[in-house]
């Protein structure tokens, strides 16, 4: 088969088509004739050499892809050669097939194709994960999300809207807030030009956010704490302003509130399997129903996965890149 | 009634007995003459003026007691004149009576005298609320208690080993230590000799602490997560070593743990209740049937605080200072 390598760590141009062994389905696994992945900030990381995959994952990029069952592995019941999937990878979605434990592959939910299919698993599984398994978003509650644009951001405030949350969101420009409104979002800041600790106090009568989602780590830690509501949770899922920052544990003692900071490729099977579970249970029927749905800035041809990753790096997109295979 | 009053914030030479108006029982309240209370460490910051009964609370500071039900307010269903109880207060246990919702109301435990009583709805309750109501400590797990040998520390013990977790503790004397595993602490480390980091992983096959129990906020911070294990929580709930502290969310994110921060006596009436019916459904059959007790480092006279304040100060105590009313 071909896949995308990465010879050598460095700009979009490291990424390279290529000829590679095919996987084979191990022990209570199934192999996906892919159709598509999508592009993940950690894939950037990846290719720069800062995001080595998780021992035993393919080497290859893509943390979730789209396809047809191919082959079945020993122990595997539920899925069937031929059946039209999509699956949570910890890696090798850039290729044209890909092995992967069978806890980790959903049904395409019904009313959507293959390419929007495989710009589901990664972020419905993070902002699940985070937002509702960890995070507890309860009805009439706000979210703030960071990054409201984004695949993740797009997603988190379908999901909030659709159990009956408030939703906050930044983005950079206007043309951002404004999609983020059409998905529900009810209280919008240009984090450009506005104080997101001030907009969300003013919109929320003072009381804060009651959980936000946060790509941003040590750079909004300080201010994320600050407009934390009483009993607010701030759940970490990346750190695209720094790592280290200074956290007024007062602050957040006087709030009793708390942090959570998880990343999904590294969590075990078992975690995997359980939160892909509760996708398919609470998510999947939303998104059958039309409530919710992948947002896609553009599908781009596998080979050309360097192209989908600039685009990526410009930041001008909202929601997913997919990559279609040939 | 007489009470120990605070004219003018200071050292434990502020503490005055003196005469008071009698409190009245509210709706929904319950009236006790009051046996005996104890101290906290929030008593002394408020002694000194840095830590405010909140709005509606009793002047007077003590956070617990035991005693007597003197007069039932109106609404108050399943308490009678007579019984012997404890409480869990925001305020007003150093006095000869005090008025408490009777939502945080328990009675002795079986086996107990009241002055014992009254060394056990704070510590109780601040553990059982941190360590399994937020950090869900489990069987199999092991927790960190920094300070074994404070109330809050002798009681966390006690509560995780019958759980069934292993327990580590900090402490500052081998007495103290000796003290904790009598209690039966498992891991006995000497803050000013060793490591604690080191020797948390050298006891637990590098694996780490799943909850941390923490009083010292920003001093140990960095420490405290690098010791977490993975799916680690670390409960914050005093500030002994600071307010703020650097935060490495990368350590974090990479062990997907969490970080709670709280503190008991600002929480509002029905969550307290409900701390207060989950320690009578679990942790009052463990004390009455002898597995769990108070541990007391000593009685002083109600009307000399100050003495048992400048017992805490000098942290030469094991367990509790109860304070008996005359």
């Amino acid at each position: 088969m071909h896949a995308i390598t990465i010879p050598e760590p460095g700009g979009p141009e490291a990424l390279v088509w290529d000829e590679v062994p095919d996987p084979e389905p191990g022990e209570g696994e199934v192999l996906i004739q892919v159709a598509a992945s999508a592009v993940n900030r950690a894939d950037l990381l990846q290719r720069q050499g800062f995001y080595d995959p998780p021992p035993g994952a393919s080497p290859y990029p893509g943390l979730e892809c789209s396809g047809r069952v191919a082959a079945i592995g020993s122990g595997v019941s539920g899925w069937n050669v031929g059946d039209e999937v999509c699956a949570l990878l910890s890696g090798g979605g850039y290729a044209e097939k890909v092995a992967v434990p069978a806890g980790q592959v959903l049904p395409v939910p019904a009313g959507l194709d293959l390419n929007r299919a495989a710009a589901l698993p990664e972020v419905v599984c993070t902002v699940w994960s985070n937002v509702f398994m960890i995070a507890h978003l309860r009805p009439g509650e706000t979210l703030l999300v960071h990054g409201g644009s984004s695949g993740i951001g797009t997603m988190a405030i379908q999901l909030a809207k659709a159990v009956g949350a408030k939703v906050a969101v930044t983005a950079g420009t206007q043309d951002k807030l404004r999609q983020c409104a059409e998905l529900g979002a009810d209280i919008l800041i240009n984090y450009r030009e506005q104080d997101f600790v001030e907009e969300v106090r003013k919109a929320t009568d003072g009381k804060g956010a009651d959980v936000i989602l946060d790509n941003m780590g040590a750079k909004y830690l300080d201010r994320n704490v600050r407009v934390l509501a009483v009993n607010g949770r701030l759940a970490i899922i990346g750190m695209q302003g720094g790592m280290k920052g200074e956290l007024n544990i007062g602050a957040l003692l006087a709030k009793r509130a708390a942090i959570s900071a998880t990343s999904l490729r590294a969590r075990p099977l078992e975690e995997k399997r359980a939160i892909v579970a509760a996708v398919r249970e609470h998510v999947w029927p939303l998104v059958a129903g039309g409530r919710v749905r992948p947002v896609v800035d553009r599908e781009v041809p596998m080979p050309d996965a360097a192209t989908a990753h600039r685009v990526l790096e410009d930041g001008g997109h909202v929601g997913k890149v997919v990559l279609v295979a040939p």
